[in-house]
């Protein structure tokens, strides 16, 4: 299995990084940014290139790792050529090879990647989807060769799963953020949350998130809210403070 | 050392079973709410109570583990003893008890709890204060049986803790919550997240959240975003999906 990336940013670096560990042949990078090519490149010791005409065109899988708004101006500009066609992005159709190539599909790891963290992909579940029956079956062994936990899903639902991603994940490091602005303008160290934010990820593990919701906005205790509010610097912030904990009120009632 | 809890709930269950744990001696527990007393006084075959004035008088030391509206009332109404009393709220000041007793103090453990779920008291910090040198000796010595994190720390540094860990633990959790009703309404379900939750806390124990901030919103595509607000059913969630993508972007761009 010979593998190309168009696109080396945090997913493509790691799944690069696992399709390779799993025995498959990564053979060339492409990156607008020659820097973020080369380096990626220099880890297979592979070729790589910064021009979507000088990318090979006998590889067996080419993997779209780019942003969703740059993937349809590199499809347009692509060399045609027989391999299997995937793209990484949770609300990008399908269907948008459909014009370009004949084999094509989506392999989507429902997780957060940064370039320096190496993550465990077994436990990464992997939303997959291809044109044809056959691509599936194809797409299916490679991302077994990665991840225990691998399922079909439609570019309808993938959508639904990325939006949910967004909260549970981008959100929620947001308000670990914002967290750390609140102590920082004080001199205390953001360290001391740690245990806090490791035991309410752990938490629901094994109980609902409404379940496991602890905090004053539960009972909407207007004493400490109208404490917390008079303490926040920020009127963005406070915005935030405010809405959020009505919606975890509201969510409380409603139950 | 004999103990007396005044409140039965999340932090009180599982405060006393540390303490419990370490040895020391549970002697009796208060609670508005009679099965709540009875049911975790069973636990440590004690006595309990739901009326103040039969709280006994000769404890070692008072834990006040209730809601910050009820506290001063509570307090109000305790017969005078020669014990050493302390509240775990992050919000109150230590000076709440000035009028009602000589020896007093704070004992705040940054974590959730929930009352069925065990949490390792070793990792959690304790932020301890007390109105004596003396006091905060015995008051450093019941937390350092529990934990090895114990510090001291002024009612006001706490209490931007508190707003803090409101961030990190309470408006996270909320995000799960938020996750979970997308994937609810389309009938996926909440665990393929699992992984994802797991990382994102992982990944801010060995990077700052700033650095570990992936998502949409740290380039503001607008191409995502407005898709995603278009799916949005619950007009709050969608109010909420804005405002958090403009923070994100915003710290992005403040850097």
């Amino acid at each position: 299995m010979k593998i190309v990336f168009v696109g080396a940013g945090n997913l493509a670096t790691r799944l690069s990084a696992d399709m390779n560990r799993t025995g498959m042949h990564i053979l060339q990078i492409y990156s607008r940014t020659a820097q973020h090519a080369e380096t990626l490149a220099k880890i297979y010791g592979c070729s790589w290139t910064n021009q979507l005409d000088k990318i090979v065109l006998d590889a067996d899988l080419y993997v779209f790792a780019l942003k969703d708004a740059v993937l349809p101006e590199v499809l347009a500009k692509m060399q045609p050529n027989n391999g299997f066609w995937v793209h990484t992005a949770g609300s990008v159709p399908m269907q948008i090879f459909e014009k370009y190539t004949s084999r094509y599909g989506v392999l989507y790891p429902l997780q957060t990647f940064s370039k320096e963290r190496m993550v465990d992909f077994n436990l990464i579940p992997f939303f997959i989807e291809a044109n044809t029956p056959e691509n599936e079956l194809v797409l299916c062994k490679i991302a077994r060769a990665m991840s225990e936990k691998v399922q079909t899903l439609s570019s309808e639902k993938r959508k639904i799963l990325h939006l949910a991603a967004v909260f549970a994940c981008n959100f929620a490091n947001h308000m670990y953020t914002l967290a750390g602005e609140i102590l920082e303008e004080q001199a205390l160290s953001f360290d001391v949350l740690l245990p806090l934010i490791n035991e309410t990820a752990a938490k629901v593990q094994i109980m609902s998130p409404k379940k496991a919701q602890t905090g004053p906005a539960v009972r909407y205790d207007e004493n400490v809210i109208r404490k917390h509010l008079d303490m926040l610097s920020n009127p963005d912030t406070k915005v935030l403070y405010e809405l959020i904990s009505k919606s975890i009120y509201k969510t409380k009632i409603d139950e």
